[in-house]
C-alpha cells in the first residue's frame, strides 16, 4: 500500500495501547491486579493497568507493557506474554483504538504492589471474580487472560513464575489448583511431574519450621513457561 | 493517560497493519498463499497479503484482514483468527509499526486465488518450506502461523475448515497429516474421532467413482475450530 499522506495521519493512525493482567498468588488464591484510574477517560474506575504506546520510549509493545507496569505499580515482572489484540472504533471514547492485552506472572514472595505516580490506588482481586463494572472492556480482558493462563496449565505447563525461588510440590499443586479453579488428585498430579525436566530438587533443601519438612524444588535452568 | 496533543499525533500514532497467512490443502499438502508486492516498500518481493488499517472502512482489525484478502486475492474465508502482534521501530522502513498477524483457512474445493487489483501475482507455496527472503519479517510470520495451526491440531482440534463440505475420514486424516508434517497411525486416529461431536455422518452419503466408496462426513452444526 502506498505511503499515507500527512493529511491522512489522524485517520490512519489510531490510538495504540497496552493493558496488563498481572496475576499472583495470595493466600492460595489466584489474584489479578487492578488500578483505580487517576485520569480521564473512565477516571475513578477500576481497570487493568494500561496506557498508550510511546514510540519515542518503547522498542516494542512488550516494552510498553513493562514501562506502564513500572509507572503505575512500581513492579517489574519476569514473565510477560500476549493474550490477544482488541480493536475497533467503540472500545475507547477517544476514538479508533488498538489495544494489546498481555498477561504477566509475579512470584508470590514479592512485595505487594504500591500505587505509582499515575494511579490512585491498587487492589489485588480474586482473578476468578474480579468484580463487574471495570473500565472499558476490562472485565472481558481479565476473563481472556485467565483462560489463556488456565489453558496453558491444563496443557501441563508448570506456572513456576508464580512460585518463590524454592517451593514444595504441595505448594506447586496448590498454585495449579488456584489457576484451574478446582482441586486435583495428589497421586495423579505427582505422576504428571515425573520426568518433568523443568523442575529440579534443591540438594539438601527442606522446608523449615514444620514437623515433617518436605523436599524443596526450584525451576531448572533455562525453564520456559510453554504449553 | 491524558489525551495526546494534536502536535504529537505523528509520534503517538504508529503505522497499524494486518497480515494474513492463508492456508489451504492442495495435492495433500498444506499450502500458504504469497503475493508479489506491487508497491513500495519491498516492491516485487513475495510476502503474505497485508496492508494498513483503514479506520474509516474497518470495524476491527479482523475486518482489515478480510478486506485486504478481498482486495489482494479476491478471496473470502470462513475462518480467521489472530496469531500474534508484532511491533517496533525497525520492522517497516516507514517507521514504528504495529502489525497483527492472522491466519485463515480456505477449503480445498475453492477456486485458487487470482491476483487482485493491488497485487502483481499470487503463489501457493509449501507451508513447511515457503522459501526464504520473503519481504519484512514474513518468513517468521509463516512459521509462527504454522506453529499455531499445528499446535491446535495436535491438541485434537479438527481442521474441518480446510475440507470440502463432505469428506471421508481418510481425507480428514490426510489433512491432519499435511498440517503436522508426519504420517499418523490409522487405528489410533480413528479411535480419537470416536465420540467427536464436531463430526457427523452424511446419511446415505458415499464417495463416488471409486471401487469401495467410503462413508462421507461433514462438520456438525455449530462446529467451532477450538483447541
Amino acid at each position: 500500500m502506498s505511503n499515507p499522506q500527512p493529511s491522512d495521519r489522524r485517520q490512519l493512525f489510531p490510538l495504540v495501547s497496552a493493558d496488563i493482567a498481572l496475576f499472583s498468588i495470595e493466600r492460595e488464591r489466584l489474584r489479578v491486579l487492578l488500578v483505580k484510574r487517576a485520569n480521564e477517560p473512565e477516571r475513578g474506575r477500576w481497570a487493568l493497568p494500561g496506557g498508550l504506546l510511546r514510540p519515542d520510549l518503547d522498542a516494542s509493545l512488550e516494552d510498553t507493557a513493562r514501562r506502564i507496569l513500572r509507572e503505575k505499580t512500581q513492579l517489574s515482572v519476569p514473565y510477560l506474554a500476549q493474550v490477544a489484540t482488541y480493536s475497533g472504533p467503540d472500545r475507547d471514547p477517544r476514538g479508533w483504538s488498538v489495544d494489546v492485552l498481555f498477561y504477566a506472572l509475579l512470584p508470590l514472595d514479592q512485595v505487594p504492589a504500591v500505587a505509582g505516580s499515575k494511579t490512585e490506588a491498587v487492589s489485588w482481586r480474586d482473578a476468578h471474580r474480579p468484580g463487574t463494572a471495570l473500565a472499558f472492556d476490562h472485565s472481558q480482558h481479565v476473563a481472556a487472560a485467565l483462560a489463556k493462563l488456565r489453558a496453558k496449565v491444563e496443557r501441563h505447563a508448570l506456572p513456576l513464575h508464580l512460585l518463590p525461588p524454592q517451593f514444595t510440590l504441595t505448594g506447586l499443586q496448590k498454585t495449579v489448583e488456584a489457576i484451574v479453579g478446582r482441586e486435583l488428585e495428589k497421586s495423579s498430579f505427582r505422576r504428571r511431574l515425573k520426568g518433568e525436566d523443568s523442575l529440579e530438587e534443591v540438594t539438601g533443601g527442606f522446608e523449615r519450621g514444620v514437623h515433617r519438612p518436605a523436599q524443596l524444588y526450584r525451576a531448572a535452568k533455562g525453564f520456559v513457561f510453554e504449553g
